[in-house]
């Protein structure tokens, strides 16, 4: 007891310490940006906050593209549409780095309870599985509440059998439960074959009581028999609880006709557009977002929103009298949803260039409002980033005190490059409602929400691309 | 304005008169219910407040039989089911009245926009449709906003067309917008049939935004082509709107498969139960819900919760040391979701004994708490409902000031026929996000707010068997 109270009082005291430094230098040292950045930056903020842009975008991207998989006719048109919106948006550059994969089709996926109570279950193939033989599979339910209770479960000692993991996700608003779900879907297909599995079925990686079922990438392990892997939507997952807690044996059926076409070789493409800085264009802030979705809704989240926010942010600054000091590159990644391809491809490309990728940012998660600012840059610019909190705090975006913030999803790899970072944190309390569904379409998306988000984005970018000092660690 | 507050200060008159009428009237007569009977009241209303049979009747329901449609082999088991919970449940008699009907097959459904943009949409079969011929129907869709719009639509224009109708329905605490949203579904049919369409396509009658349509009964005119009719999605609508609003001709397929099969005959059963009444045994009090559901979801909400709360309110009853003076019948109607047919066949069988159910409730709306207790009975039971209104006070429930409710669904034909009905209004606010849908499943059901609704229906079954008052009209 001693020990923890000792701890938070030390806790306490360290936060305290932070805090005085981070005042301290901010009025002890020289200010980065120029009353007239100031003034700008909150133009550009009043700019954001009434235009629709990143609104109409979505709407856009939603209604004349809709669903976007890597390999389906949808993505090949977002491509387009993509190239067509940065030319038309007044970029100065915009051009297209191709990307190839064999092709994943989904098929069909039905299930039902066969016994002791036939009912149908809502099902979704998960993305890479393949597919049943033609007939299907009918064999016995064993439940398991965690991915740790099957990987503790005796190899063989599921041969012939289905199992189903029941795991619920939590509902957080930095969406933190994700995590904790995730690993099933990924890798649970491959341990439940270690044990003798013929398939896996799963409770949605999602936060929802819908009846749509969530999917989203799976992966098989080298040298295990690959099986069928598929999701129920949560409200079947419980009635199939609830059926297994009579005790009695469960029997189910499973039918999918995805499969892995390694022969079938498709294409897509990183988009990419530039607004070019006006005296130190090689250096360049990196805003991005993925062009590809799921198969299933249209998108509009996942990452309809981020599209909209960044091909906004980089208009919006395009769109002032004088480009500011340093390029604003907007990077639409391809095939991010199937395991990163178009970043990737941006890594091999771009290899040499990545010591100029001065500060990057990517929009790949939440709906609500921006409400935290995470740093991961050098110490000699921790000044300037708080400049830039200050103008953005009275938007509700605090700054958090760590400074080892990664950029998300495919600008992680940048991350890890050594590309400095901000991360945004938006209320993502239901985001993962939608996530990967049928649900995940343009009504779910708040004007007055997204307009703030783009606000922020189109704030730091002209800041990045802007500010007197370097970012880099 | 003058008139205008003239009328309002009338209102706050004979509001306030008739609240003095009811204190005075409730004061100067000496109470119906008797102290023993009060005290049993409060001990029935601890009784359901703490025992969970309605909700695991619900789960048993849902589990066990699942949706329940008229022709299907679940509405088969659900009437075994409800035969056999009303003899372990300890009724003293347990019998059914067969009903019988054409069988209707829901088929498949699958829609797209063909053009500008091609989509795939969610949609669902409106309840009695026909199907389309086998290839499916493709033609030019034509929008209107709201049922009269299409019906000012001049007869023959609409040939070889696809009427839209996008009115959205309105979320109401009582479900009113229900009213004014589904006069498309029942009749949107054959209204755009008399203008030469040849299909009807309309927003789901639901408050939602999930991409899970709603189903529901819709009626051909006599003498008026049949055409098939479907209902999108919320969200699925929303996108079909906005491709619209470009001003660009829309093409859109539609096939289902569904059919009415005229030849095919099927059966289902009103399953009634009794707690026969000790002194006055032929003097019935009804309470009901309908058994059967749409062959979407599981029936959690519509009709399980109902058909969980009047088993476990009888059931209650019945286990006190003495039988109430009053029978108390649990009347489980069959095929309501089609046409009321189980309702109509219980007309026919009881017709006679009408003058002998001296009052009847049913529910069949809402999931949330009953906040309001609306009467339709004799005048010179008034006094007696308002002291069952003060025992169910506590419990949140008012009394509404008019004395002119009739039952809902399946009981409003024995309101029509005389039998003096109370009304019980929940919390109805998220019910339509629900009805008709693969997502009115168990997990909606709120375990206190049912207990709570429990209370409710035992102590007022129980009131309407032992209290001293005729409540006929």
């Amino acid at each position: 007891m001693f020990i923890k109270l000792h701890l938070s009082f030390m806790k306490i005291l360290t936060f305290s310490l932070l805090v005085l430094t981070s005042i301290s230098s901010a009025t002890a040292n020289d200010a980065v940006l120029k009353q007239s950045e100031i003034k700008q930056l909150n133009e550009l903020k009043n700019i954001a906050l009434s235009s629709t842009l990143s609104y109409d975008l979505i709407e856009s991207l939603t209604t004349e593209v809709g669903p976007r998989m890597m390999g389906t006719p949808g993505d090949e048109l977002a491509v387009k549409w993509a190239v067509a919106k940065m030319s038309a948006l007044g970029f100065d550059k915009v051009w297209t780095e191709e990307i190839t994969n064999q092709q994943w089709l989904r098929g069909e996926a039905e299930a039902r309870i066969v016994a002791p109570y036939p009912q149908k279950m809502v099902v979704i193939a998960l993305g890479g599985s393949i597919g049943t033989p033609e007939q299907g599979i009918t064999a016995n339910v064993i439940h398991f509440n965690t991915l740790a209770d099957l990987q503790a479960e005796k190899t063989g000692s599921l041969t012939g059998k289905i199992a189903f993991v029941s795991y619920r996700m939590a509902k957080h608003i930095d969406g933190n439960g994700y995590g904790k779900a995730v690993g099933t879907r990924v890798n649970g297909a491959s341990i439940a074959a270690e044990k003798g599995a013929i398939a896996l079925i799963m409770r949605s990686v999602g936060t929802d009581d819908n009846r749509i079922a969530h999917t989203g990438v799976m992966r098989y392990k080298e040298g295990v028999n690959k099986i069928p892997a598929a999701a129920l939507s949560n409200p079947d997952a419980d009635l199939l609880v609830n059926q297994l807690k009579r005790g009695k044996t469960v029997s189910f059926h499973l039918k999918m006709t995805s499969s892995i076409e390694e022969h079938i070789i498709v294409k897509s493409a990183n988009v990419i557009g530039e607004i070019t800085g006006s005296e130190l264009p090689d250096e360049i802030v990196a805003i991005g977002a993925h062009l590809d979705s799921w198969d299933v809704g249209t998108g509009a989240l996942d990452d309809g929103m981020g599209v909209g926010m960044v091909l906004a942010a980089a208009h919006h600054i395009g769109n002032l009298p004088v480009r500011p000091k340093r390029t604003v590159r907007v990077i639409l990644f391809a095939a991010e949803e199937i395991g990163l391809l178009g970043a990737k491809k941006y890594m091999q490309l771009h290899n040499d260039e990545m010591k100029n990728h001065v500060l990057g940012a990517e929009w790949d998660f939440g709906l609500g409002r921006i409400y935290q600012m995470k740093t991961g840059v050098g110490a000699n610019a921790l000044n300037a980033v708080r400049e830039l909190a200050q103008q953005l705090a009275p938007l509700g975006v605090s700054l958090a005190p760590q400074n080892d913030a990664n950029a998300q999803s495919d600008m992680s790899l940048l991350s890890k490059a050594g590309m400095p970072s901000i991360n945004f944190s938006p209320d993502g309390s239901d985001y993962f409602d939608y996530h990967h569904t049928e649900n995940d379409t343009f009504d779910k998306v708040n004007l007055e929400d997204l307009q703030q988000n783009t606000a922020v984005y189109t704030m730091f970018a002209f800041f990045a691309a802007q500010a007197a000092v370097d970012f880099r660690k």
